[in-house]
């Protein structure tokens, strides 16, 4: 896609840059650059060739319009926590950063809207809406630092969104400058806009289609009342098999968490929580009118026991559903006290597959003699399977990503998809042709060519040439997600 | 968008139809193609070149690949309900009829998913899932004929899209066959999928990306209880204020519906309902679970009582809600017993703009000296102003379309769109204008093309030509949905 119009020096580039008015921040200095050099995907580093920080939407304009010219690429950057490789630099382009652009420009409680620039940390939102006693709901483990641009371009989820969606389903509308350098405003305030859905393309498309200047959030009121409780397994069978179940009888918790054993004992050893001794812990919230919420945690507990629990725990109050949730939000370092590395998997499944699914990851484990741990979003089937692994040992990180893809291979075996919020980056191109038939990629390419036509955002990433599936070759596994017919191709 | 490759004789294009296999229907005969010269935007009628009604997917795979080589416009037609003129024919075109296609392939009480052929009607998928006690919630009020293909390409919505969404939120997976003949399976079972989001894309697209050939649905459980209340106002004012304050409070009715006085006054001319007196009239439906909906109906009743209602009528039962919802449901048909024909708007604006907007649009039919009655989706400010006209009044049509687009500028000022679930068609071209900037519509041709790249589909429909835009010359009016600040463009 990268058809660059004619090779631009270094020079060229910084002179650009030197040339934005007002005058804006860049950052052309080796050592400096050091802090843009990877994103939280720290498998891969690169320096850049040098870094933009702008301060409004009309420097961004001239930023991506001249650079585009130049045919130098451009990769868009926030606080740099996706875990795919979304904002892994390129030696000939410019890292995008838009961690200056945060002002919060208005929050409109009557229409529930928040107006925002990208650079906007997520729970900053949230706090800006807090006086009106509304929030945004997508809440990325990372949403302490994240910004809502990178949320917008990864299509963020977190633990609330089996009930409150992803980022997608909480963005009213978007200012976005595409690779053409054109600006366009998409969405609005209603359920619905005339012309081709732009707004949803926009989001998880890991800025490969546009730079987002601006985007008006939808705010939901705080739930009257939450209760949350943990229920303990004596196997992950039948914490899984409770997942459906509770779908099944009607009832959408605000969430349905998942820890195993491996998990548990890492959350014990690093903050000695008190959990009860179980194979599969879930963590089940729910939320809304005080008194539909008090009928639907006893619907929960009585399924919970009907399916097996050993033990249910309900929070009585603020402090004790922080305890509960302590273990899922510390669980991820913690896990840091099984081996030293760990390689985080993110795929989607039917919820409905959960309990053969993970019987497979633990006998992939097996097979390669890796410990895998999961902690995951259950109730949206949203796994995170853990792979741990020893950088110091030879070939051991590349075993864990062989293992990974071999998990990825399962998801898609039973209907599932190869990410479920992390997004594609560098990490899962390859598992892009295991999901995608190739007039499946042509289409995402023609997609690209429609808003990059030039190939200046982030090439390389989210989705991967045809030629590098053919390479990757005889990947296609096509037990995915509808029935694929062997239909006759004109 | 239209490059034909080399212009093809309506001979070529019946001999392409007569190799597909197994044979399909074809219709060529002028006296039967009459059944496929309009659909329900009645103001357009055009005989097409031939009509092909196929049974199978693979037949649907020929048909857009034998026809495309030829350059021959293919209009996809369902049920043919929709009113902006997405199906209207185009002389030298075929149109492409699914209504054979009507299989409901699977029902996944478990996955909550049923996958259905496009040409099945909107209420049939309901009555499939009703023996698993879920059903399929976009209502649109074409929906015991509208097929679901129909529905996804206009992106429908209905009088329940206020809480449950329209169409986009519900189908969770499309297979489609876009304009250079490729079969693609986008989306899934999952929230969220890898690559861009053609699934949203192809929702709302008007048939102008590509032809839905199967659809797997998002089907809920049943409220356990579900509360309809009439209230009256002695003003449009108060009425449509209480709108306003019932969200404002955080309350999410299943529906909100508003009549005015001319719609009030021909529902009970043509159905004799005993309404109560009023200058507007709010239906409020609430559901969930039995103790919450009772909550939510006492609040929804004090706001309406603080908001001046001068009678509440809570109906008791089925029987009582039916009866709340005839006038509603039959208030089209009432309509004309104003006069013989009306022209029905279709906008949205932001709910906060309604109280003003409706007087706006009162004083505009005062100047025009044309009767407006409204009758709407009030709770998601999406506005159907239904213009009263003479059609054998030399002029009055044409009144009332210029009418029409004077209120569709009222919605774009105020924030709103000229659209909020009829579709563009051709009957919007011009309103496109009002709505988007070069850019914009530059970019939606970018993605018309990233699909179908021959202009094959549906020519000159949802989108217009820059061209057309700039001939209808001076309309942008800009004071639209977001911000915008006098930007330098590059």
């Amino acid at each position: 896609m990268n058809a660059v119009a004619r090779p631009a020096t270094r020079t060229d580039a910084l002179a650009a840059l030197a040339a934005v008015r007002p005058p804006v921040r860049v950052v052309a200095e080796r050592d400096e650059l050091a802090a843009f050099e990877m994103d939280a995907y720290i498998q891969r580093r690169q320096t850049p060739l040098a870094a933009v920080l702008p301060d409004t939407e009309e420097q961004v304009l001239q930023i991506v319009g001249s650079l585009g010219r130049l045919g130098v690429p451009i990769v868009t950057r926030g606080a740099g926590t996706g875990i795919s490789g979304g904002a892994t630099p390129t030696a000939d382009g410019v890292m995008l950063v838009l961690t200056r652009m945060r002002a919060i420009l208005s929050v409109d409680a009557a229409a529930r809207l928040a107006t925002v620039e990208p650079g906007v940390p997520n729970a900053q939102v949230t706090v800006a809406a807090e006086p009106v006693r509304l929030y945004f709901a997508p809440d990325p483990s990372s949403q302490v630092i994240s910004s809502i641009g990178g949320n917008v371009a990864e299509n963020a989820g977190g633990v609330h969104c089996l009930k409150y969606g992803l980022t997608v389903h909480n963005v009213a509308g978007l200012r976005v400058i595409d690779g053409d350098g054109d600006l366009l405003e998409v969405g609005g305030e209603g359920l619905d806009s005339p012309g081709y859905d732009i707004l949803a393309v926009m989001n998880g498309s890991e800025g490969n289609l546009g730079v987002v200047t601006r985007a008006t959030l939808r705010l939901l009121p705080r739930p009257e009342a939450t209760e949350t409780m943990l229920a303990a397994f004596d196997t992950t069978k039948a914490g899984a098999e409770a997942v459906s179940a509770i779908i099944g009888a009607g009832v959408i918790p605000a969430a349905i968490e998942m820890m195993d054993r491996v998990v548990i004992d890492a959350c014990e050893r690093y903050m000695a929580l008190g959990l009860p001794k179980a194979e599969a812990l879930l963590l089940v919230e729910v939320d809304g009118g005080a008194e539909e919420t008090a009928e639907t945690l006893a619907s929960v507990k009585a399924i919970l026991a009907s399916c097996g629990a050993t033990e249910v725990r309900v929070a009585k109050g603020e402090e004790e559903r922080a305890n509960l949730w302590k273990s899922r939000k510390g669980a991820f370092a913690a896990l840091a006290t099984v081996m030293p590395d760990y390689y985080t998997m993110d795929g989607t499944i039917p919820r409905r597959a959960l309990p053969e699914v993970l019987e497979s990851i633990y006998a992939l484990g097996r097979e390669y003699g890796m410990v895998i741990g999961n902690v995951f979003h259950a109730g949206d089937g949203n796994m995170h399977p853990c792979i741990f692994y020893d950088s110091a040992k030879a070939g051991d990180l590349e075993r864990s990503e062989e293992l990974g893809g071999k998990i990825l291979e399962l998801c898609i075996d039973h209907g599932g998809t190869i990410t479920g919020e992390h997004g594609v980056g560098i990490e899962k191109l390859k598992a892009m042709c295991l999901q995608f038939r190739d007039g499946e990629i042509a289409a995402f390419h023609d997609v690209k060519r429609a808003f990059d036509p030039e190939g200046i955002l982030n090439p390389g990433k989210a989705v991967p040439t045809l030629k590098r599936c053919a390479e990757w070759g005889g990947l296609h596994v096509h037990g995915g997600r509808m029935p694929r017919p062997d239909i006759p191709r004109f």
